[in-house]
């Protein structure tokens, strides 16, 4: 059957993903967007209701309920596993943790972890499903998917856009997974902040600029969660907003229709000033919506066949 | 439609009810204690699967069961968020909570804080409806409609009874809204316990009297339970249930229909003698087994539409 | 009806059961392990939506997902009770908890506890089915019951084979249940590990033997987990594998049709060397998979009539 040539395993770097594959996720992503209560799934599935789990090592609120609720809303069964919590993983590596699981009947794994690198090694060793949900500082696909898709729904396309991310790049999946994307579509991408937090390689479609330059001419401006959980700046934090955040001076100089967005959880006052979350070209929102509307995607796409 | 009058977006506090609305949700907690396995919902939905959120800031097992097991009764999607343990949330209002869930496609968030009128302040301004289980000392709403459901359906009214509620009334939201909805109703209350634990302000249909005052002629007896957890209290406590308590004594002079309620979990042999739990005329269990049922006629009215 | 002759309202303990009712559950148990994906169940229910509740009290992974998943296959809905996190049970007793419950509206506990003894007394006292899914040192019932699967999947029959189980005995809830169980079916049980393992009474199909003697002739060989969190074995530990473990050396010295067990999860390299969990006579996988069949036919049971 002519899905089954779409139907993929894994869902692991978004570079491994061609443009084509990219845009059939997106139109599917569009789709549960418009339809987000519609229980027709379009996809025929290997199994009727297929099971999933969480295993998160990582502390995730939001990516988790995203999965959990696009998981739900397809129908399929779903277990969480907080995996810092369990005594019975103590020892016990991912590959036999995710052994366990397929052999329980679990079709696909959805995965945060810190280290790079561990679910390619063990794809290919299991026939579980994997999706990474967040891995070190590496890649968080489905929060690029997601970005693409906003952004598409916006301009209509992503060729030619130009993309201003602002903050620190440099230990940020949520940036890498965007500049990945957003590079195989042709968007022009300019990236600022604090100099320590800039990537050391940047492809020929990347520029590094000062922030003011960045947001002059971006039809997207995508804000960076300072993680503070991550950095001792507290000296950095102190002037953030006025040094590099998106205050209301920088803001007003915006061209109308340029959108805004954050991947969340925002600081108020740090990154963005609190009263520009919900201004009419904010789409931090929207990204919500569509981080459960593309994960439907993704998993129809691992489950189909 | 009809029924579109009925809806609420809301259910935060008891007072804000009338006894219109009220008796319309005894009616469907009625049907719902009869009926705790029918598949059929009567009442039009906005959605056909809506999803709810657990969101206790507070712990809670038997309130978070209740409601989640109402939930999965009626065929919505259950999302549970333990608060307290959520490192996502450090930092994060209940508001920008709350609206990323509505964003995510969450219609209905239950939640328990210790924050008074925080629930109040936000519901208009965001979609997704709130459902009030347990703020602070203040009003646990869903506790006192079960209550009054548990009373009416043994009276089968509410007007004219005499209810005597013993212990910690002014710490107690269980008893604030007992209070609040049996006084809409016309109920005659005493309230008893350590003088400390009265309250300063009562209204004309309340008095406040000694435990044995208050359980001479009782229709119904509400037990408080000893917050042990909340007071430095170990002397009261120990001679606890001979000075404020249900002991065998103070059973035996109750009246033959005078029915027992504690709102659980309670402490045997502090302010219950645990024999007396199990009684015929105890409804404590009852009580629990209405709870489940309260919920799903508040979750189908605030789904309603 | 001559279902209802079949349904039980509990199983915790395998030598309550008759080997009727055991090939029973075996023959359900096939039926899942065959079918997992099945959505036809065949055993008429007492209601059509059952609800479980897991109730743990100690940390549990596999077990408890396993449970989960099982009762989802069927359509149930499932409550998960942390028992190790509820300050909500702080003082009351089991007793109160699962009259809780069973006020709420569940149909079967899922019970794991330190307290061997006490699910059989309550038992008599509640409405509520009880499964044990491990207390105490005592029994695992269903571990049992999903082993003798496995092994009857292998040979057809279980008399008159012979079953080597190597390890911790003493302590091990698995052990016990395997014994109890397989010697209803008349297989000849050699054990073997260190002295102070072995148990200190034992019937006359067992005996106790060196791992050697014990491996020698063994159409199965069951490992059990070493359980250090139980244990200060340090200095055991170093040498367990060449001492009592499954090394390569005794591997190979098994007959060619001899199957390889072990409840998991496993020590890579300390009771068994990690090189041999996956090879061609392995069937720790196999356990896994049975391991939700063999829980859906035990639900059935317990909610069938």
């Amino acid at each position: 059957m002519a899905i089954q040539t779409k139907m993929r395993k894994d869902l692991i770097l978004l570079k491994d993903l061609s443009t084509e594959e990219i845009n059939h996720l997106l139109d599917r992503g569009d789709f549960w967007a418009d339809n987000p209560n519609s229980t027709i799934s379009s996809a025929p599935r290997t199994v009727a209701n297929p099971v999933i789990v969480n295993l998160f090592f990582e502390p995730s609120t939001r990516t988790r309920f995203s999965f959990e609720l696009a998981a739900k809303k397809l129908g399929y069964h779903v277990l969480n596993f907080d995996a810092r919590n369990s005594s019975t993983t103590k020892g016990e590596t991912l590959y036999d943790t995710l052994r366990t699981f397929e052999a329980m009947g679990v079709n696909t794994a959805i995965i945060r972890t810190q280290e790079e690198g561990i679910l390619q090694e063990i794809a290919p060793q299991v026939e579980v499903s994997l999706i990474n949900a967040g891995a070190g500082a590496n890649e968080h696909p489905t929060q690029g998917l997601l970005d693409l898709l906003t952004i598409r729904q916006e301009f209509g396309h992503l060729e030619g856009l130009k993309v201003a991310i602002i903050g620190d790049v440099k230990h940020s999946r949520v940036a890498n997974s965007n500049i990945v994307a957003l590079s195989k579509f042709g968007a022009a991408i300019s990236l600022a902040g604090p100099e320590q937090w800039m990537p050391t390689e940047i492809d020929s479609n990347v520029q590094i600029s000062s922030v003011d330059d960045a947001l002059n001419d971006a039809d997207v401006v995508m804000m960076l969660r300072v993680q503070s959980e991550r950095h001792a700046l507290t000296n950095t934090i102190d002037n953030y907003l006025e040094s590099y955040g998106l205050n209301k001076t920088r803001f007003a100089k915006l061209k109308d229709n340029t959108i805004v967005m954050h991947p969340a959880p925002f600081n108020r006052g740090i990154e963005i000033d609190g009263d520009l979350i919900e201004r009419s070209n904010s789409r931090i929102y929207r990204q919500v919506a569509n981080g459960v509307a593309i994960r439907m995607a993704v998993l129809e796409l691992c489950n189909a066949g």
